[in-house]
């Protein structure tokens, strides 16, 4: 043993110093970011970024590099959001009431606004039940500002994120439940900015559709601040956003083959489709290019793995996981044997660990790996994780991982016009990369057993 | 114990939240960055920068905060400096030879060149060692450029820089023992950009006292790529910059006394002083505000801890360490009991760790807290660890520890221009500050015993 994980911490540094010293997928965010930019499913920089793909895994020289057709929903902004509130003093109508351009932006899936768009007086709620508590009388009519700040003091944040953001996914139908004409949402960002986050939402089709949007934190502070000292607000919404027929797409698989055990497939992937506001730099751009390098890194320094290594570019993460969604379907039909599915999907940050949803023995055989990981300061390796594009793997019993880089600075960008390749850093970028390419030299030479 | 550690656990966890969801340090970098920035010793925002340090400490409420005298080293850079590289065929010396105007800093300390500079052949080197390889007759008459990259594959910065920061500090007089006119040294950073860094250097007395420049990576990378092309290269060289006579300053000291062992004292600190290219955000602005919050967070949560608690922002780490010399100078003095020195000049990013040098018992007992950090990612507890400025205690046996945040994106703005507040992210910083105020928590409710 002593001698077998002597030889895995010598292949495991080698991986790491070519990631660190021969890296590619910096350059490769660069384009994705730069020259392609937000690629929403359905739109032409989706297309770019497909085919940009499939010629970049195929230049790396991965044994076979496929695309895997998908139907997807084919959303789009329109023109820029106008949302304006108007701030008038509840006892002196006549006074000149005071405007304020706020930072909105429609959220994924929202209909338009009516032509003009839509103004009405403005009903801040902190939640969901609180909708109930106030009931139609007090909704009816009105927009719902929901304004609940996303929690401070949760270390990780994406703790925080799942805290809050039922306001985004779920807010509009609750509201509409009780009269709303239209929504705006404090944007899931933990500290405070001008840039609006963008975001999926869920409409019940039993309940009217009524327009949600996202408003920038500073903005959202603003209007709390003017609603709790008692004056009147309203708002004035105008949103030009669409949904079109579903189109078809395609996620983006690249495959090095197994030596030993070709049928026992590790998957490592994250989502090619991005929010149209930003250049999806960090969400889900450093999980594109860090899927690549694992796969290349391999390549590059000539080690042939044991079990098959596929890179998977998923479409359609962000408003539908239909390219998650077809290929389980295609695993399943196929009888493909995924002995562990691998997502990045959580921003180009500092590596910090994984998280394992599997059976207790897997976990037991992650943790025996953990002194391993010491050198590169990863010591978390939580029993739960996954993602949202491998999450229909799971009932086939994939054991499915979460690749956790450091969370404090992935709410800054994430969904908004500054998700830009000029903040993601290159060190943490490829740390991320060699991290995810240790695991899976160990994984792939080991396996569970 | 499972009481007393379920006490420490919540406390703690109040402290924690406080400096999240309450703290003062974000703002006050703010105004140290912004409105003071730069602020060398002897310079006269070093003096604002005190007076501001001494009345944010008396606002806060601090039981005592003073001044601590220190003659210090006065260094100014003067105009800005001209770096300008002529690349010539060395075999065709007729052609027009091409001009590549550099990005360049005096190293602190460096003397100036002689009125409208210098000009002289380059000769590059990878190390001290190659000058004596080289010798004399190569070296006399021209400019040593040393060209040694910082490690990538070192998986912390700190270790990359201290491998290389040679070349910086000793390489100018070593350069001058050969007969060179002038050095010019590769930046200490670990990627490429057009920042040159600055830093201190030291001149050996009995050598001659010749200019020397930091030269910004992107720039040692093409001169790099001429030199090893075979063609000439020589540098024209202009600085500004004088050492003027040792003037008076101050380090600034806020004290919070003791309830139970008001003689045991934990000291918490950072330096004051920062490099006058950029407004020393993260060197150390950081430091100078955590160690002003931790004590803070105490104030603010009502909490009189059972040892004094000390903040000491040390004046000129940067190019002399006057004020660390002189508190240890001091303390001996006062018969003053250390039970440990804290310091935090690594940057305000997320935290990773402390080291601690002292005996092992004291590390052992460090290590039995390490499972009250884990919900705060805080995982690494290293047998050594300190600080320039509290270096000067360690004779008199006072435990030195170092807060170590993560290293990836110290070196982008180590003594540069970009060293600015925007580059400090709000969280990160403020879980610095946090982290240090847990230990200092529990070192000051159960001392080392």
């Amino acid at each position: 043993v002593g001698v077998h994980a002597q030889n895995d911490s010598v292949m495991m540094a080698n991986l790491y110093r070519k990631a660190l010293t021969d890296g590619k997928c910096y350059q490769a965010l660069d384009y994705l970011s730069n020259k392609i930019g937000g690629r929403l499913s359905g739109s032409p920089q989706s297309y770019q970024a497909i085919h940009w793909a499939e010629k970049t895994m195929k230049e790396f020289g991965f044994d076979s590099v496929w695309l895997q057709p998908c139907m997807v929903p084919h959303w789009v902004r329109g023109a820029k959001e106008k949302g304006i509130a108007i701030i008038y003093k509840t006892n002196k109508n006549l006074e000149i009431p005071k405007k304020l351009e706020t930072h909105i932006c429609a959220l994924g899936g929202s209909v338009a606004t009516p032509k003009g768009g839509i103004m009405a007086p403005v009903v801040m709620v902190d939640s969901i039940q609180d909708l109930q508590k106030l009931g139609r009388k007090a909704i009816e009519g009105k927009i719902v500002f929901f304004n609940r700040r996303m929690d401070e003091a949760q270390i990780n944040t994406f703790d925080a994120y799942g805290r809050a953001v039922d306001q985004r996914w779920a807010g509009p139908s609750e509201a509409a439940r009780y009269g709303a004409v239209a929504t705006i949402c404090r944007s899931m960002e933990v500290g405070i900015s001008k840039h609006p986050h963008t975001g999926s939402m869920r409409y019940i089709d039993s309940l009217p559709k009524i327009p949600c949007a996202a408003i920038s934190t500073y903005d959202a502070e603003e209007l709390g601040k003017y609603i709790k000292e008692g004056m009147g607000v309203s708002f004035e919404i105008e949103m030009h956003c669409q949904t079109l027929a579903d189109t078809l797409s395609y996620s983006v698989v690249g495959e090095l083959k197994g030596t030993e055990h070709p049928e026992e497939i590790i998957l490592v992937g994250g989502h090619l489709d991005a929010w149209d506001n930003g250049d999806g730099a960090h969400d889900d751009g450093a999980g594109v290019v860090q899927s690549m390098e694992v796969l290349r890194l391999f390549k590059a320094s000539g080690i042939k793995p044991k079990r098959t290594l596929r890179a998977v570019l998923f479409m359609n993460e962000e408003n539908g996981l239909r390219g998650g969604k077809k290929y389980a379907e295609l695993a399943k039909e196929n009888h493909e044997k995924h002995i562990c599915a691998i997502e990045t999907d959580a921003g180009g940050h500092t590596p910090r660990g994984f998280g394992l949803t599997s059976d207790s023995a897997k976990y037991q055989k992650l943790l025996s790996w953990a002194p391993l990981f010491k050198p590169y300061h990863i010591y978390e390796f939580e029993p739960h994780g996954g993602g949202a594009d491998i999450g229909p793997l799971k009932e086939q019993g994939v054991p499915l991982m979460a690749y956790m880089p450091d969370s404090q600075r992935y709410f800054d960008y994430h969904h908004t016009e500054i998700d830009k390749f000029e903040n993601v850093n290159k060190r943490e970028l490829e740390m991320g990369s060699a991290t995810m390419a240790i695991f899976v030299w160990l994984l792939s030479a080991h396996g569970w057993e």
